[in-house]
C-alpha cells in the first residue's frame, strides 16, 4: 500500500474517526467529509431538508451508479477489443448488478458506516448496502473527480473482488432478475409446479410462471433450478426485462 | 471562440481534410483521428477484422452512451441541489434519449461523415445519426479524457442545443417510448380505434393497443393523440419499459 500522508485538516476535524476508518477503507483521506457522510444515510434516517427533499443518499446513489457504469463500460472496452458490443453489454449488466453491489459494499465493510432507522424495516434489506456502495462512488466522484473514482474501482473493487473469469462463465440469473422487477414494478406473481416429474417416466418438473394470474410462459427440465431460469428467461425477454 | 493552434501533425496527415472538418464542428483538433473515423463507421459499412467482430462504431457508441449519461447526471446533480434523484432520472431520460441523440447529431452536422450502405437499408434510419453521435463521445472519451469529453458535452451540445425549459416541462412521450421498445424487441402492435367518439354525445376516442394480438390496454380521450398516449403510457407502465 502507498504511503498516504495525513492532511494537517484531519487531526483538528471533529469527525477525525470517521477520516480514519474511511482511510483504511478507501486508501485515501477525503477532502470533503460531508460527502461521504451523507453517502451513507439512507432515506430511513434522513431529515427533510426542504419541500420535497431529504437529506439521503438518494441523489449521490444517482450519481454513482452512472459513474460505475462508465469506468466498467471503459474497463471492458479496452480488456476486451475483439469483443462486440452484445457481450460487453452483458458482461457489464453482470459486473454492476444490484446484487453484486450488495456484496461488495459488505466486502468493503461499507454495512457498519450506514445510518438506517430499522424500525421503519422488517427487516434490514440488503439493497442498503449497495445503495451505500453507489452512494459512495458518487461521492469520491464529486470530492475527488473522475480519474480518482476510477482509479478507485479499478485498483480496489474490480482487481481485488471481482473474478473476470466467474463474470465471463457466470450465466444470467433470470429468476432474480425477474423477481427484481416484479417488486419494483408490484406485481404479484408465482412459480406453478404443474408436474414435479415423479409420476412420469421422463421426470420432468413442468412449471408456470403467473404474473397477477395470467400465465407468462411454461418451461421443463429434469432440475426444478434450472426450469424456474428457464420460464423466468421467457418473461423477461417478453417484457423486455 | 478561443483560438486553437494546429498541430504540426495535421499539415502532413493524410487526413487533412477531415481533421479540418472535425476541428470546425468539435473546436479542437484529434489526436487519434482513426477513433473519430471508427465513430462514423456503421455496421452496415464495416468490414469483419477478426471472427465475430466488425470495425463498426457500436463498441465506441456502448462507451460513448455511458459517458454521456455520466455527465449529464453530473451536470443535473449541480444544477438541480434540491430535487430529489426520481426527478434527476426523468430529466436525464429526456435529455438522453434516442430522439434527442438523433437530432443532436443533425445539428452538429455529423450526418455529413457517416460511412453507412445504404443500399442495404429501404430507407436509412435515423437511428444511424445518433448512434454516431454516442460513438463520436466514445471516441473523445478515449481520444482526450473523461474531463475533455466533459466539456465538450456541456459547452457544445447541452449549452447551445438544449433548452433546459423545454426539457423540464416537456411530457414523456409514451407511444415513441413503447413503439422503440416493440421494434427492439420486435413485436407486432397497432393502435386500434374502437370508438372514434363521432357518434356518441361525449366524442370520446376509445383505443385499444395490441402486442402481438393480445390487448395490453385500453384508453380514452377527446384528443386521438392524447388516447394514443395514454394507452402506451399504461402499456409501458405495464412491460416496465
Amino acid at each position: 500500500m502507498p504511503i498516504v500522508i495525513k492532511p494537517i485538516r484531519v487531526y483538528f476535524s471533529p469527525d477525525k474517526n470517521l477520516h480514519e476508518s474511511l482511510r483504511n477503507i478507501l486508501g485515501f483521506y477525503p477532502t470533503n467529509i460531508s460527502l461521504y457522510k451523507l453517502a451513507f444515510r439512507h432515506s430511513s434516517a434522513a431529515q427533510i431538508i426542504k419541500k420535497g427533499i431529504k437529506d439521503s443518499n438518494e441523489r449521490l446513489e444517482f450519481l454513482g451508479d452512472s459513474v460505475i457504469g462508465t469506468v466498467v463500460a471503459d474497463y471492458l472496452f479496452k480488456k476486451f477489443p475483439f469483443k462486440d458490443e452484445g457481450f460487453l453489454t452483458k458482461m457489464r449488466s453482470k459486473m454492476v448488478s444490484r446484487q453484486q453491489h450488495n456484496q461488495l459494499a459488505v466486502k468493503l465493510g461499507l454495512n457498519t458506516f450506514i445510518e438506517a432507522n430499522n424500525d421503519r424495516f422488517g427487516s434490514k434489506p440488503s439493497s442498503i448496502n449497495g445503495d451505500a456502495y453507489e452512494a459512495l462512488i458518487g461521492a469520491i466522484y464529486l470530492d475527488k473527480g473522475y480519474k480518482f473514482a476510477q482509479q478507485f474501482i479499478l485498483t480496489r473493487i474490480v482487481n481485488v473482488f471481482i473474478d473476470m473469469d466467474e463474470v465471463e462463465t457466470k450465466e444470467v440469473d433470470f429468476k432474480s432478475k425477474f423477481i427484481e422487477w416484479a417488486q419494483k414494478e408490484k406485481k404479484d406473481f408465482r412459480f406453478e409446479t404443474l408436474n414435479d416429474g415423479a409420476a412420469s417416466i421422463d421426470k420432468l418438473f413442468l412449471l408456470q410462471l403467473l404474473i397477477d394470474n395470467e400465465v407468462m410462459g411454461t418451461a421443463q427440465h429434469f432440475s426444478k433450478k434450472r426450469a424456474e431460469q428457464l420460464v423466468a428467461e421467457i418473461a423477461c425477454t417478453a417484457l423486455g426485462i
